[in-house]
């Protein structure tokens, strides 16, 4: 069965006084009164971690009582950072089955009540016990991914700092026209400059803020103006140093590769963009993942304005996590409501795209393992139909072929990537050096080094001697005292 | 499109030295192995608070890599205590939508680890604030239902015992001869009068136990021999005492009424079920709404011996969540495995009953507030189609009518119900004399009162003074003393 679009509803995000279930009513509210319905066969709430946030457990049930549907079915959904998205694609099979009619999707998060240490705290539990235990954040294992990443295509410091400033001045300045966007403001490559190194290479502007908001869908399957054309989904490995690359992300192209199938459409049919840019990096190997771009080419097409609010494939008009703001749980469903603005012709005359027929939005769950890919499509848009629908989306995914060979206690490894970072969560001193280190024949570990301060002092892809302190692994530079002590050793 | 089982796997109950990822992999390799899968198209992930227990977060995704399912979408769904049986629910619509073949549906909880007091707050936190902040627990709300229920239905203190004392009793028989169960021992009337009190009147024998488990099913749409056949799901208020009745839950009725008409089955053709006894009084209340029993009368057929495992109608052959345990999460799973189990013939010698050929799960979330009824049935099992389906559930439901003008700070007040708390969570200290204040023409309040510590003290329907305290409710005997405070305050 086909599901419609009938109502859609965003609180501004940024920092409110407002409880979450306060926020969500005003979506929820919104998105009831744009379907023109009072009742909906059933409720799905997305928020990510209302249980340190708030202390709220049976959020679903207060929501459902909050809005004034007691009674009304309704269920927690969670995928991580991604859960605004995961939560409608749960409600999309709902109203799918045809078991359900209409059916209200909510999302939001309360975030910015708590100190920032704790905060980060909260949100790298996403990150598998193994790194997060070293004190790995998330911006430290996107740091880590940015460093691979201009290795991997070739991009000095200087360039790879350049273009992403490229991505937050782009989306702050789309932000700058959004209603809805905790920052309205537009920012300049000297403002980037200055603004604090949080996990080098990356800044606070290369980082989403932490923010309060709720968005709302209502699902139906009653024909309305917007279809929900095509929904993918996958995951990848728990521990970011399990996977085979680490400049794209395999759940992004398997996502994108089930929901183009679903859609019976390609990335040349996608008319504009919205790309996780939790990180600015993302922004630009998100392009890649979707096919927008071929890889290590992203930051090429933003070069050159493709991806600016006027260029042939606008990405996050709405000035995406970056600029509109990042309440985890509300983001990926506060994509999909920017996109019925497009499409629905809505945005307001400074935002709004003239060709919006199809969009599509990419969400990431987790450091890049629980991720989704959504296209909606204007239920008037004439397809080209006279050969049928040929797949031109083929991206190389790398699986991930973890050697099972226990890494050493002490020895000689490669430096794979590494990260200063320097926003630590509660319970760690900052800065603080973190690796991955490749050890042949066994699993890349992670690594920290208590010593170097300087992201000068390290090389990547230069030999380093690890050992174990207190069960973690700590990593130095390779030189003749430590190949001597090893020598002595054996 | 219809659903069915193709396969179900459940780890032992109780007390396990295992993370919960090992635990959930453990009953996940055993349903993938019975349904003779080794891919599914999805996973979704049923915990209620692994934030809090155990301090992950991205929970689906970590699932998926360690059940070596990397790249296959997952997603976690929660509601609160019937978390097992919403993430069946949720899963039920994906694979009756067509869009996915095969489905692993998976729950688990880990509890053991923690100070029971702790655990005691964790749980709690499915209460809505307003009665939480008191320091109200789960066994104290549940205390202050049976308080209700016996004076409806004018069962004295110790007839109310008894009727209890046989629902643990029955239970532990029926676990007794569950591999799976936590508790494998019978029990005596003396023993159950010799545990402890939690909250008056109920005992430690009338609480579903602290546990660790995890159990799996395979959802598909290839016809197999078990069938879902109905599923209903419904909410109620948040907070208990808004509601209208306190001798029923409207979101068992309601979700009943559901799962009935979807499987065009009445009461009277079902031939067991799993009901959530998570207090004995529930297992009575829950035989009531389910429409098995009038009103008022689930415990004389308790007494009769209709539920027993030989009875006409046996309820939780399992053990129920008293004797097989509660991981939370994995409780309404778990039901559900039971009931393949039975309708398969699969239940062991002494365990299986005679005719089972439809069998119904109900469980419980939070306070009675988010409630989901299953029926599942044998694919081969006749219906008697002459005349169609007849629907025969009519419960009455008496939906709450808020009163909404705020109650005042100081007054006079009927005492709805009470209860001493004895096990306190973190930060109360015990006991704790707990009750809901009824006031004319305004919204009933809950209540503390500090000094009272007997049971006999205090009577259900009295009058009682009321007071602010710190921004409490704190309730004191009516008499002459506080009746004249009152009158000089006028």
């Amino acid at each position: 069965m086909d599901v419609y679009i009938s109502g859609v509803g965003m609180t501004k995000f940024g920092r409110s006084k407002d409880p979450l279930e306060r926020m969500m009513t005003e979506a929820a509210t919104l998105a009831l009164k744009d379907a023109q319905l009072e009742r909906v066969d059933a409720i799905y709430i997305g928020v990510m971690n209302v249980e340190e946030f708030i202390g709220d457990s049976n959020f679903a049930t207060l929501l459902a009582d909050t809005i004034g549907l007691v009674g009304i079915p309704s269920t927690r959904v969670e995928t991580a950072s991604s859960t605004g998205a995961g939560v409608f694609e749960t409600a999309f099979y709902a109203v799918a089955s045809g078991h359900m009619k209409d059916v209200l999707v909510l999302a939001g998060e309360k975030m910015t009540h708590l100190p920032t240490a704790k905060t980060t705290r909260i949100l790298s539990e996403v990150i598998d016990r193994s790194e997060r235990r070293y004190g790995a954040t998330m911006p430290a294992l996107a740091a880590m991914i940015a460093q691979k990443y201009a290795q991997a295509f070739d991009l000095s410091p200087m360039k790879l700092e350049d273009i992403l400033a490229q991505v937050a001045i782009k989306n702050h300045s789309n932000g700058s026209l959004n209603p809805y966007a905790q920052f309205r403001k537009i920012i300049t490559k000297e403002d980037y400059l200055k603004s604090q190194m949080v996990s080098y290479p990356l800044r606070l502007y290369d980082c989403a803020p932490i923010t309060d908001g709720a968005s709302a869908i209502i699902l139906t399957s009653h024909p309305t103006s917007v279809k929900v054309s095509g929904i993918g989904h996958a995951t990848d490995t728990s521990a970011v140093r399990h996977r085979s690359t680490f400049t794209s992300f395999n759940s992004t192209k398997e996502a994108a590769s089930k929901a183009y199938t679903m859609a019976q459409l390609n990335p040349s049919d996608i008319q504009f963009a919205e790309v996780h840019d939790a990180f600015t990096l993302f922004e630009i190997i998100g392009t890649e993942d979707l096919g927008f771009f071929p890889s290590g080419e992203g930051w090429k097409a933003l070069e050159k304005g493709a991806t600016q609010i006027q260029g042939n494939l606008p990405i996050n008009p709405s000035g995406g996590l970056k600029s509109r703001g990042h309440p985890v749980g509300a983001s990926g469903l506060a994509q999909l409501v920017e996109i019925v603005y497009q499409l629905r012709g809505e945005a307001g005359e400074m935002r709004q795209l003239g060709r919006a027929e199809v969009g599509l939005a990419h969400s990431i769950g987790g450091l890049g393992n629980n991720n989704l890919v959504t296209i909606l499509e204007r239920s008037d848009r004439k397809r080209a139909m006279k050969e049928g629908w040929k797949p031109g989306y083929h991206p190389e995914i790398k699986v991930a072929k973890r050697d099972t060979v226990p890494p050493p206690a002490e020895g000689i490894g490669l430096l794979e990537t590494f990260t200063i970072l320097y926003a630590t969560p509660e319970g760690f001193r900052s800065p603080l050096t973190l690796g991955f280190v490749k050890i042949k024949g066994a699993e890349m570990v992670m690594a920290c080094n208590p010593d170097y301060r300087s992201p000068k002092e390290l090389k990547m892809r230069k030999r380093v001697y690890f050992k174990t302190r207190e069960g973690l692994y700590v990593f130095e530079k390779f030189n003749l005292w430590n190949r001597l002590k090893r020598w002595f050793k054996k």
